[in-house]
């Protein structure tokens, strides 16, 4: 078993307004450090064998993300 | 500017119909190697100065994660 992790987030101009939520929600929990927060999409896939990036790749591309206002990155990680 | 990302899952034992209905169009795109689908979140909180994970945890605790179904997890990471 191996797992593929796909992070899939909002494009930098593309507004992120469940995050900007969270930001100001922030300074009435007393926390002025924090500048920004974005909200995105975390994808667990487990392969059977070996994981397959451009197969991962595939299936981000046309079931997961959105091209037009997401950006998604992929990688192998040991599942834990 | 430093970056703290929040990884926010569904624990193990809690269904995700979400990531079902992403494994149940798999095989309709001619994959059969992938055996499960989770789908979380994923949250980058970019911090003004050093990043402070004793703050993030707290953020994550408070605002970001449901303790009864969800599970987290933290890391500092470089802006790229």
């Amino acid at each position: 078993m191996a797992r593929v992790v796909v992070d899939v987030m909002l494009k930098p101009e593309i507004l992120d307004p469940q995050g900007q939520a969270v930001a100001n929600a922030l300074p009435r929990l007393g926390v002025s450090e924090v500048s920004s927060v974005r909200i995105g999409k975390r994808i667990e896939l487990e392969f059977d064998g070996e994981p397959d990036l451009d197969r991962a790749r595939e299936i981000a591309d046309k079931l997961l993300a959105n091209p037009v206002i997401e950006s998604f990155t992929l990688r192998v990680e040991d599942p834990s």
